[in-house]
């Protein structure tokens, strides 16, 4: 028994082909274009960061080794202290390290990173305060990577986000503007209004009123924002009891509950469904303040959403795009205030023919603790990011098509010594902008026509050029219509007229025109 | 003595920042179309595959191990027979295994895996045979790792490249146009005519020749390439002394000899000198004739240049684009025949004043026995990388300026009364297509104009807005034009007069004109 090399993908990741790059790419350029106008500069950072740097933070995790793809740099270093200083033993000699790396799990760590490693210096030398600290505003994307132990059907370990963050401003117009952006970037990729909505909540809100019911410290917040956290997941009644007993789920597994007092739980749940069935924001935030307005951090919260929802009115974002959500919570623990996340509002039908939502495509919030673990330096931040891949799931649904890329016009390849006119036709196509491909599949004795035929097919070609010795003598090339075919093909039955219509010979002088004429036609 | 966690990225790696991808975005653009122009697909793969499934080939090493980061799957998973069914044991439990993962080190190792993982099934199935196994051709850009044990200045462990290549073809016109293709990606990236060269070689030509004089094994012809590879770096002299009884380099160091006899040294120099001031390709394919006319292979290789030099001529790629240079080897031990790289004619002085050759900026080559290592079956390909840094690096050589992005328009921010107006001006902006962002900076008490112009000035933004209250009540705007000022200054020396060209109070209903017209200006 010999071990094989079986050429495979790792599990939970994939290749992207060229119709869902397509997509992918439409996504980036409308999203960063808005961004841009917005002021957000593009920076890149590296895949591999020292895994220290990234933090402790994980998306619905507690510590960065759970859930990351980590591991030893083959180079060893020394171990440095906090003043940047190696460390050193009695005898002055280095304490060397193989340093843990990680593969960045998303796009808002490596920010704080390149934030803090930029004013570091600055910092230890008393130059940098939190009076003076920079405002930075930039927008990157790539692949992030998270080792999901239990990988759902759907989802990935590597996949691609788009992100904006303003790092350097506790004003809540930034995060009102984050709203605001996210809509114009969903809008510019191609969602129409009213097919989505951005959920805001404000964290500060329910961490007083939790405050004033008993629930004060770090841990039994965190645990009562995990569970409410599950509401969409759960429903009510499971939710319920998680904050209570506890309950056996589905599987017969038992999840141990908070054990808080009836009352208390019954408190909680009476403030997030606050808003059940008022969409008004300025209503919203009048129960919130009826609920929890003897609290001051509440208060605060209150106050930022007042000054968005003002921002939001004045320009025009009413609650056809942003609304008040008191059930949102958003996982990621860094989160300080306010949180937004966009939902798409269609749904579709799953494999069972089940209707599904299609949920969450985006979401954010401010995050004014993350830079100070780097820096010792409280720097406020917001942002969001987008999920590339589930849009672009989200726009193929919406358009199948989309989601195949045309093809070059190809140039079929019939004699050998008709080679070099091939490249030259092809290069003449290219330098009037059409993409042209001389055919050159396998070798190996001849180039069958049935194979070229099929080839364009894969590639989505609109056309194929068909240049032999007769044509040659005769001064002219045969142009097939793929594209015009595939549509004639339901109309026309009689094969002469459908060949008639489809194929057409054309002087070579005339040919570059003609093409040019015929994918413009079908353009429209 | 607490070890620190100081924000940084790991060594060899880097942050781009907005000058800089704008140029990467640049060359992607650029050479992308050119290669979509041509019939190639864009494709994506993961950034982490399988350890085994990248192969043994690395550029200028043997093994996968080194240069490579590599580390254990966290997911435990079974190991496989090479006809893909697990390995078991007498009581047929499955061995399980961490099976290695690496960091791909170029994307011509992944797209085998792509191209074979497609095919395997069938292969198996004995429906896919060398003789209809599928022509493919896509391109890819992304970045690649390598883990560089000495790090040269200007040198990084990750790094972008842009490939395309054609696998399912023997026919060196895929070859021949993949040189054609740098010379279109180079000119469309912004290099102009004759300040690069496409140098070509043919492996055949070489081994055939070697195997005439008597180095006949793979070991051997190996080694020999091994050192011509190096001409460049080393000279004719120590590459003289590497190919017989070694020497001693620069740092005392020895290096050993291949202790081949010194004539046979002698006619591996004389063999690849064969073209010193020789340009025109026809003459150095007759000395090749000359030389090794009797050998097949070299024979071989002869042919499929006289090939491609016809194809060349007949498009009008001449020897001022493409010349075939003997000296040329590429260290990538998987190359199977034809070899190419651009290099640039173009010199720079360094930090000391001393003038260096820009060099290699990509290169390729053919690839015949790469997917066969993973699919079992041979099939034939051809491509090339761009080196998508360095390349970035010559245009910001080239031209410092282009290496700066734009900023947008910045709305200072004078009061909070009229917070909500400074979105909506920003808004309009943007509306008409001009990039607008709202001061947001630090909120601690005030927004200091001082270090709002900073921040414009570190953003390169085009124009500040100035809008304060005695603005807001005459309905009029204040524009200062920074770029406009920037060149003033260096002209007019009297501030009233410099004031007055820079900045100008405008209705506030005309504000979005007068931009438009004053950015437009700029641009011509």
């Amino acid at each position: 028994m010999e071990r094989g090399n079986i050429p495979r993908k790792i599990k939970g990741f994939r290749d992207i082909n060229a119709g869902m790059n397509e997509v992918r790419q439409k996504i980036i350029r409308a999203a960063a274009g808005v961004y841009r106008s917005y002021g957000f500069e593009h920076w890149d950072t590296p895949v591999l960061e020292y895994a220290e740097a990234l933090g402790k933070y994980m998306p619905d995790e507690d510590t960065v080794d759970k859930g990351v793809y980590s591991f030893r740099n083959p180079e060893e270093e020394p171990v440095l202290l906090a003043d940047g200083n190696e460390m050193r033993d009695a005898q002055g000699q280095a304490f060397m390290e193989f340093h843990p790396l990680a593969l960045r799990y998303d796009l808002t760590a490596p920010l704080a990173r390149l934030y803090a490693e930029g004013l570091w210096a600055g910092v230890r030398r008393k130059e940098v305060t939190e009076s003076n600290a920079p405002l930075f505003r930039r927008f990157q994307y790539g692949p992030v990577y998270r080792y999901e132990l239990k990988l759902m059907p759907g989802r990935f370990r590597e996949f691609w986000q788009l992100d904006f963050d303003t790092v350097g401003t506790a004003d809540v117009a930034a995060d009102a503007e984050a709203c605001m952006i996210l809509c114009d970037a969903l809008e510019a990729i191609g969602l129409e209004r009213n097919t989505y909505r951005i959920k805001v909540n404000n964290r500060k809100v329910l961490k007083g009123f939790l405050a004033s019911i008993g629930i004060a410290t770090d841990e039994q917040e965190a645990a009562v924002l995990r569970v409410i956290d599950k509401l969409d997941k759960i429903g009510w009644d499971a939710m319920r009891l998680e904050l209570g007993k506890g309950r056996t789920d589905s599987s017969g597994a038992d999840v141990p509950g908070l054990l808080l007092p009836e009352t208390t739980v019954e408190k909680i749940i009476d403030f997030i469904k606050i808003a059940t069935g008022v969409s008004a924001r300025k209503r919203v935030i009048e129960r919130f303040e009826q609920a929890a307005g003897q609290n001051d951090i509440a208060v605060e919260g209150i106050r930022e959403l007042q000054k968005m929802d003002q921002l939001w009115e004045s320009l025009g974002f009413d609650e056809e795009r942003i609304v008040i959500d008191p059930t949102l919570m958003r996982g990621m623990a860094y989160y300080t205030g306010p949180v937004f996340e966009a939902e798409s509002l269609l749904s579709y039908q799953d494999e069972k023919g089940k209707e599904r939502k299609v949920g969450s495509i985006c979401g954010g919030g401010r995050y004014d603790g993350l830079v100070e673990k780097l820096l010792g330096l409280k720097v406020p931040a917001t942002g969001a990011s987008i999920g590339v891949d589930r849009l672009a799931e989200l726009l193929n649904m919406l358009n199948p098509e989309g989601a195949e890329a045309t093809g070059p016009v190809l140039i079929a390849y019939f004699d050998d010594q008709l080679q070099n006119e091939y490249y030259r036709i092809a290069r003449e196509l290219r330098q009037a902008g059409i993409d042209a491909e001389v055919y050159v599949g396998n070798y190996k004795g001849f180039r069958k026509m049935k194979k070229q035929m099929a080839y364009a097919d894969s590639k989505n070609c609109p056309a194929v050029v068909l240049f032999g010795m007769d044509e040659a003598a005769k001064g002219v090339a045969s142009v097939k219509n793929l594209k015009l075919g595939k549509k004639l093909a339901d109309t026309i039955s009689d094969k002469q007229e459908w060949i008639s219509k489809v194929q057409r010979e054309v002087p070579l002088g005339e040919l570059t025109n003609y093409l040019r004429e015929q994918l413009n036609l079908e353009k429209t």
